[in-house]
Order: C-alpha cells, then structure tokens, then sequence
C-alpha cells in the first residue's frame, strides 16, 4: 500500500500557487455548504509516520478554511478522567457535531497499531481491534458523517533525512523527541503492521488514503483537494439520498400465535409487605456492603431501566439508590434528545454519561429508546432502528471491555395494571404530574411496543449484558427482584 | 454561630415518624414545581465537621425526593484536566441547571477554610477570597437561583465520640482516614476560621444554616424542613417577581457631546501591501516562536473579539491562528445560546470552553454579547446586563488568577466602510453567505451598539484585562495591530 508513496511526488513552486487561490475558495465554499446546513459531520483521521509533516497540513487546512467551524484534537496519553473511562470515550467526545469539520490526530489507530508493534499484543487482539474499527466507522458512515483517512508516509531513508533535518534547525528542535528516534529503530516493524492495518480498514465508507510525506507542497495540495472532492460528493450524494438501503441486518419475523417472552412471565407473583420489608432491607444492606468494598472502585457500574410507562422504574431505581451514597451514582433520566444531542450520533449522549470506575449510572430509560419508542413512533428510518441493535450490543461490549458492569432491567406489567395506576396517580395530589396525555396516547399502542420490547431482548441480551425480565405487576416483587439482580451481578463481577 | 448548635438537639423516633411522610409528599411536590417550571437552579452546599453525617443526610434527601432532578457532586482533589484550568472552573462545571437540585460536597469553602487552618494563606487571602465567594453567590442569586448552604456541626467532644464510634463500627471502618483523625487535632482552628468565614458570607440571598450533626433524626428533618421551606418560599418569590430592582451599579450617563473613545479613533491609518506582507511575516514568526517556547505552557491564554459586523473580526482570526500549531488553540464562534446553555448563568457557556494551560481559546464574539446585542435588542433585562460589567470584571480576574492571559480586541470602522463591505460581499461568490437579514438590520442602530461598547471598553478594560482598540478601516493595518499586541502581550507574560 506504501509503494506508491515513496515514489517522489513533488509540485514546483508555480505550479502550487497557480492552483491555491482556486482550491481556497472551493474549500471554503464546501465547508460553508456544510456548515450552513449542518449537513453531516465531517470526521477527518491524521496519522502516519512521524516528520510526515502532519501538523503542517493541519495547519494548512486550518489556515485554508474558516477555523471557527473546524475541530481540530490530539490526542495523547489517556488523562486521569479518560483512563478511568472505557477506550473509546475519549474519541466519543472529541467527535465533531453535524456541520463541522474534526481533525483527530492520533486516532482510534494508534493504540491497536503501536501495541502490535511493541509486541504488548498478539495476532488476536489486533484482529479484533480491526474489527471493531470498522464497526465503529461504519457506524458512524450509517449515521451519515463523511470519514477521511489520511496516511502521511515516508520513506525509510526519507523518514530518516527529515528527522535528522528537524534536528538540526534550532527553531525545530522541540519537536523531535527521544522517543521519535527510538521508534524510528522500529520502522519495518511498523510499517507492515500499519500497513495491514490500513489494508483491513479501508472501506468503501471510510478509505485510507496514502499521502507521501516528503514534499510540503504536494502534500497540501493532495490533502486539500481530496478533502474538497470528497465534501463535494457527500454533499451531493446526502441532497439525492434514497430512503436508505436495506441494511445487512437479519430481517425480524413476529412469532404467528403473537407470544412472546414477555407473555410468558408469570404476573401473579408478589410479595406480602412484612416479607417485603424484610427481604428489602436484607438486599439493600447487601448492596451498600458490597458498594463500599475495594472491588467495587475498579468498576464502572451501569444500570439501564426500560418499561412501559407507570411500570414502576421510579419507585425500583429508589429502592437501589437508597442503598448507595449519592456520592457514588448518578440517576439519568433520558427523555426526547436536546438541540446539541441531535447533532451527533444518538448513542453520543449514552457515551457522554458513563460513570468513571468506583461509580454508578442509573439511567431511566436508555439507548434502547433507539428501538422502542423511536421505532414505534417512525422517529427514526427502519434502517436506523434495525442497524442499533449491533451497534448497541457493540457499545455494551466496549463498557464491558473497559471494565465496565452492565444490568439492564424490563419491568413488565399488564396493560390493565397500567390503567390501575394512570387513575390512581390521576387522583393522587403529588403524583398527577406523573400522567400526560402522551401516556395515554402511547397506551393504545401497547401492542406494538410488546414486540418491540420482545424483539429488542431477543437481539441484545448477550451474555456480556443479559437483560432482566421483571414481573412487576407487584410493586414489591419487582423492587426486591430488581436489587437481588444487581446485588448477584456485582458479587460475581467483583 | 456554632453554640446553638451543640445544645444537644434531639427529635424522638415518634415525633420523626409522624412528620416524616408529609414532609416527603411536600418536599416531592415542590421539587416537582420547580423542575416542571424549569423555574430556577437550586444550590445546596453541604459543608461542616468530619463525621457530623453530612454524606447520612444527602442520601435521605436522595430518597425522599426524585433523584432523577438531583445532582450530587462530591469534589476531591483536583483532577489533572481541572488543575489545568482557574480555580472556580470545576464548580461552573458542576452547576445545576434550572429545575435541577445540586447538592454540592465540597465547595468553593473547602480551600479558603482549609488553606488557612493550616496557615498556607494569610489574612488578606481569607478575606479577598470571601469577598470573591459573595460576589459569586451574588451573580447566582441575581440570576434567580435559590443557594442554600448547611454546614454540618459538632462540639469537640461529639466530633470525637463519632469518629472513634464511626471507627469501631466494621462496616464504616472505610469513612474514617488518618487524615480525618490528624484533621481534628486541628478543631479549634478550624472552629474558629470557619466562624469567621459562616460570619462573614451569611448573606440575605445566600445564608448559612447551621446544623447541628449528632442526632441524625433531628439532622434530617432540619434540613429537609428547611430545604422544603425555601423551596416554596423561592417559588412565590419567583411568581411574584417583580421587575428586577434597580442595582447597585453606577448608572451609565452617556456624555452630552456624544464624542466616545472610539470616535477618537483615527480610521485613516493604513498599510500597503508591501510593508504589509512584511509585517505580517515578522509578526506570526514572532508569534510562532512564542507558542512553542517553555512559557506559554504555563499560561492559559484566552483571545476575545469584537466589533461590529464586517469589521474583519474572521480575518484578522486568521491570520493569528495561521501562525500557531492547530493543536494548541481552539476557535469559539459564539452565536445565540442554545437550549442546553439558556438552562445556566450566561458566563456558563464560555466557562466551559476555557483552555487549560498551554492552549489558547479565542473566542469570535464573546462574553460581551451580554452589554452589546443582548443590551440593545432587549434580550435581557436592563438590571442582568447593567450588572454584567461587575460580573465580567469578576470573571476576567479569576481568568487571570488561575494562570490565564487575556487579550480582547475591539475592531472599529465606519458605517460607510460597513456598507462598502456588505456590498461586496453580496456580489462575491463565496462570500455572500456572510450577509443576512438580521446584519443589515443591525447596521440601523450603529450609534446604539457605539454607545455600547463606548460603556462596555469604559467599565471593562482593567488592568488585568485591558481592551485594545484596532483601526479597522484598512485590515492590513487591523491584523498587523492584532498581531502585534498579542505578542507583547504574551512576551511580556512569559
């Protein structure tokens, strides 16, 4: 993949500047397109080889365009708040929002590509890792961004010259580090995993292009102009969009008899309230023990509560926090996405919320909205709602991956304990608040929302995060299943 | 302030039961009121002796009312990312919004209290730092917040009795550190700066509380009662709310001749082309060589604009960042707030957009929106901008005190330069996006935004922060001036 770009490309002084003015112009005029219509978020990937000349054509692009709309990130070491968090929240946060323009150096690549190299990791892992990149980025294709790879390249001996030369100018030297030298002494090594690495992750939705590095000006120029055409294109292409295609998800059948794993819990069970009393303080004790013990602190604790309205969620995620210290947990409540959330892709606002190890998030409803409501009320395309249920079961896996604990509740009631306790909270002075005319609105379509919810547990209870169906036609039952559920969860995990 | 609270207060089990369901029912219904009105943020500082059950009782009001609007925030040590930034930015970060409760461990008191119990600060720090701590609970307050601040309190003899109680107890042992014992062999100290400081920032819109912590029934039900009380008493007040009274400001009184500083500006300056170029090159060589020497990554240095539409503001941007690393620097556009922001103090948003040391934020239209757009067009009320300078001023100072460089420019030209500029830009291609409606709306009220920022550069420029005027009428002559001014600027910081 590298040959072609060890060849010499060169552009001559004349040359550059007769075509910059024109490329300027076009530039800016593409960026504004975009911004303007906060078309889709652009998501540019810097890497390659050290002394390729990356941070110029950065700067070049910065100076080229308006830098207010531009994003530009480097990452480095994890700081304290990203290490304590699961790999990719740091890049989940650094994305840009539709209408900009991000320039990431020191992307997702680098860990997978540098650990190979240093032999901190095996053929497995790497694989892996390819893999879950181009779900990642594909992910983010579906949601519409436009994702460039840009590859600086250098020759060996080329690499080696320009070292030396940044070495040599006093103005320079701060960039040119010990460990540059050091891993230059690891180039061949790099250069055929990276090299790999880019073969396996140059997609159609995201491809890797090569740039080689010697020559300022046909770098720029290179960089410039197929940023240009690419804007241009996905402009184009996102005005004439399809109704999206048919995704490489399997299609979902309803069972014919219309029975589902929610149909068959048994509703009928309860607990009478001195037994209640009692297994509650028995469970809550439990889990403010096991809270306050050392495993708890290298975990990052998530639970994830879902049901059809008056369920109960309220009164379950009470019963657990009451057991903790509010200095350990965070409730969420996710209801319709905010102006700023909307701009991203919707898993962005889950990301933006998970807990550090040592705590808990609570969130009441979550990510599956993606697949109930959202998919229920035609809030988003069915390509959208059937591509979430893997890039779902992928955001669980990288929580758990990076430590993470998942519990995710189903609260199940009948539809005529639901009615129940609409009239009950209609009469109640301080729980009236709780009944909107959405509730019951969303109440004739209980049907609809039982096959959601039983297609969403067939596809996301993975043994990594398996779902928890709770009968909780009986308030006390449902409560006590709830924290009995979280309290096995954690003694196992830690 | 303390001797009432150690009388030994106490409330029966009975009495506790029998007032506690009521008590939850109305504390539930008011925090309802509140989040449903989104009426105003509701902060509650929790401070006080080790072992006076502060943690107990922030986790009975977790309970007693809906954790979902609640958010806890216990503040440790500083982080890295925080350490990096002005003292007071964590706690912006961790601000409730409207209709939000923040029950807040760990506040803006614990140095200042801290610092001087151990003689790491002297007199004059204690008491610049409550001065400062009331200006801030002040803009809070004026911004419609309802502060409450319990300090949690122990007699000597309590405080030591709890600990070695807190310590015997297996299941607490985990609470109890060296550090707490090695704390409280300083209790009489930190009996007596405490005092002062309760004293001394007990203000009408923000006053102390102070509990007494050995009994947790009578602990709980204090501030539960008091919690609730304020609640209903802030929602009348806000129902009520007159129009915001006058302020304490020093009214504006525009001179009769109409002649402002920035009339004296003399708009014929210029530079050719020439001397242009060459200006322009040693100046972002100058820049360049300053933003990668040692010092300026000690500083955090902050770059605000402003001025009226067309004035050059984007150029002149350009041509700063043209001499940077796009690494290092951050351009903010700033537009009207979005949903997100208009839920928190106006200064919220450009809090959190703050560099940390080593970076710069500029910010493309800033802070000073408030006494500019939002003072002309009514988009505030005349008491919330008039009290903004003093805000301001306040702001910039923290900025500074936390290791910050401020530089802000005003750019100025003529209406008759304006409307040459908006002329041409309706005729260039790529550049009639930059005119709208709302500009050439705008450009009727010129002499009113001119006696704006004539007030604004009056009241704001300090000598920690002072404004530059730029002729802008010829941008050559503009951008050199920025340029310039930020590298003596910097040179002079580093």
């Amino acid at each position: 993949m590298f040959e072609a770009a060890e060849v010499g490309h060169r552009i001559d002084r004349e040359t550059f500047e007769a075509a910059l003015p024109a490329l300027r112009v076009s530039l800016l005029e593409a960026q504004w397109a975009v911004h303007s219509k906060k078309a889709f978020p652009v998501i540019v990937v810097i890497a390659g080889v050290d002394g390729a000349g990356k941070g110029e054509t950065v700067n070049a692009l910065n100076e080229w365009m308006d830098p207010r709309h531009i994003r530009t990130v480097a990452f480095d070491t994890p700081t304290e708040e990203e290490a304590q968090r699961p790999r990719m929240w740091r890049y989940w946060q650094a994305l840009p929002a539709r209408g900009q323009i991000g320039l990431l150096f020191g992307s997702w690549y680098t860990d997978p590509i540098v650990d190979r190299v240093y032999r901190r990791s095996g053929k497995a892992a790497l694989a892996l890792a390819v893999e879950r990149i181009n779900r990642f980025e594909r992910m983010l294709a579906d949601d519409g961004a436009l994702i460039l790879k840009f590859w600086f390249h250098l020759s060996k001996d080329a690499q080696r010259a320009r070292l030396e030369a940044i070495d040599r100018d006093p103005r320079h030297t701060w960039r040119v580090t010990r460990a540059d030298w050091k891993q230059f002494e690891h180039y061949d090594r790099y250069y055929a995993v990276s090299e790999q690495v880019l073969r396996e992750t140059s997609t159609g939705y995201a491809p890797w292009q090569v740039v080689e590095g010697a020559d300022e000006r046909y770098r720029h120029l290179t960089v410039g102009t197929l940023l240009h055409d690419a804007l241009r294109k996905h402009l184009g292409a996102t005005r004439r969009r399809r109704p999206p295609a048919a995704t490489s998800t399997a299609p979902l059948v309803a069972p014919l008899d219309a029975v589902t794993v929610l149909g068959r819990l048994d509703l009928t069970r309860a607990l009478g309230e001195r037994k209640y009393e009692r297994e509650l303080a028995r469970w809550q004790n439990e889990l403010a023990r096991l809270s306050q013990g050392k495993g708890f602190g290298k975990r990052a604790t998530v639970v994830a509560f879902e049901g059809m309205d008056a369920a109960g969620k309220g009164g379950a995620i009470r019963r657990l926090t009451g057991a903790l210290d509010a200095r350990q947990y965070r409730v969420v409540p996710i209801g319709a996405p905010n102006e700023e959330e909307r701009a991203y892709p919707y898993l962005w606002r889950f990301w933006r919320h998970l807990p550090r190890r040592g705590r808990m998030t609570i969130y009441d409803r979550s990510w599956y909205g993606r697949v109930l409501v959202e998919r229920i009320e035609g809030l988003c395309s069915e390509a959208d709602w059937m591509r979430a249920y893997g890039e779902i079961n992928e955001f669980e896996e990288e929580l758990v991956d990076g430590g993470g604990l998942i519990c995710k509740f189903w609260l199940q009631i009948s539809p005529e304990e639901q009615l129940r306790r609409f009239e009950e909270r209609e009469q109640t002075g301080f729980k009236h608040h709780k009944i909107t005319a959405e509730d019951w609105r969303n109440r004739t379509r209980w049907p609809l929302y039982q096959q959601a919810a039983a297609d969403m547990i067939e596809r996301t209870s993975t043994r990594l995060a398996p779902w928890t169906l709770v009968e909780a036609e009986d308030k006390h039952w449902a409560r006590i299943k709830v924290l009995k559920t979280l309290v096995e969860r954690l003694r196992e995990a830690l």
